[in-house]
């Protein structure tokens, strides 16, 4: 049996540890857990010791330390090929790739102005210039894959694959900022939060105690 | 033969269209090339046309389109399984992944203050508060990359492979702006700025007449 460990932030704040996290509790991928709290006069020398980038998430793998959400799922993709986290189909997993990597580099609108805070809510906040570009964006990539590849299952793809690791946390941000959605965008985020393995993150966040105020208003 | 298309933006500027352009220019896949001057009054309607995101790259093949620069990359190496788009060795693939997607989606301030631009010279411009924190994370990859897997070759990981693809583009920046580099990222610079497809790249560059002056000084 191979041994996995994944060193993440804060539950409540860190939305890329979020992503790795939930896709292997999603395929029962058995990993220890290692949490950093972020921005302490801790945290400095365990992100030195655990993460050459100096960020989590970070996987440790048979020596190997991968860092990186997308490259974490990848890695993990390529290497446990009997579990379909890319969905089986090539175009299907052709378009997953893309809005993968969509999300992994943009929307940098709606990720500094609607910061992932599951604790709390806070409705109408952070519309600043850009953000609704990006939801419209968000919920029309949802309503693509849901349309062409979704009948099998309630995720993006049928059933839960990568792009909804990579998408959860913008459903939690949409959670606290109290974004509107159109019905599809609505029923994906609900399919999304009523995961336990969902309810047992934003559980752990409502459990820790630590504050990052630039991520507060 | 199977027939690729490659949607990119001007050459002088669109850093992210390098990518998959110099990957492919690299491997010898032939395609086609459809160029998109960003920015100007017909550029909408022909990213609409071709781009789901409404950017570029968008690689088109067999009826699938498939975008984002990283995406197109993954998509090209599951496709073409005989051409070793990521470097064989399965600690040096988890690293290759690790530093091609911390790039994708990090690096902001270099981003936002050298903008690609491959006609000009700026030399000590664009050092704005972060840029050297991320000029000094780039150097660090660049050197561990070719300390631990570097002596087969001038690259990355020994041959070009994907992560060289997804750092061409800073190296050109760094030309730009006239970043200083020790001799180990200096030496890996010029193997990339080196090579005839890269400089192919940067006299169509010098070819082409738009200017977007928002990347201007
Ligand atoms: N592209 C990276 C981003 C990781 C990232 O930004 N992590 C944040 C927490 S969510 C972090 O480690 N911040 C601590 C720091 O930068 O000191 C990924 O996908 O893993
Ligand atoms: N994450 C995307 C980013 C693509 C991107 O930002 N492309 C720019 C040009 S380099 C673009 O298309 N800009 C035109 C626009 O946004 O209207 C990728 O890797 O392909």
């Amino acid at each position: 049996m191979t041994q996995l460990t994944l060193i993440i932030g804060n539950k409540n704040y860190s939305s890329w540890s979020l992503r790795p996290w939930l896709l292997m509790k999603q395929f029962n991928l058995e990993f220890a857990e290692i949490s950093i709290s972020l921005y302490t006069p801790e945290s400095r020398e365990l992100l030195q010791k655990y993460s050459p980038s100096g960020q989590v998430p970070v996987l440790l793998h048979n020596n190997l330390k991968v860092w990186d959400s997308l490259a974490i799922c990848e890695y993990l993709a390529e290497t446990f090929t009997d579990i379909p986290l890319w969905t089986p189909d090539k175009a299907a997993r052709a378009l997953s790739r893309s809005i993968s990597a969509e999300m992994h580099s943009g929307f940098q609108a709606l990720r500094q102005n609607m910061p992932m805070n599951c604790r709390k809510k806070y409705p109408g906040r952070g519309f600043a210039l850009g953000v609704q570009k990006d939801i419209d964006r968000i919920t029309t990539i949802w309503q693509e894959c849901r349309q062409k590849y979704g009948a099998g299952g309630k995720f993006l793809f049928g059933d839960f694959t990568i792009p909804d690791a990579m998408f959860a946390p913008v459903v939690l941000r949409f959670l606290t900022y109290g974004v509107q959605l159109n019905d599809i965008a609505q029923e994906y985020a609900n399919a999304i939060l009523s995961l336990p393995t969902v309810q047992n993150w934003i559980t752990a966040a409502h459990n820790e105690t630590a504050v990052i105020s630039k991520y507060e208003f």
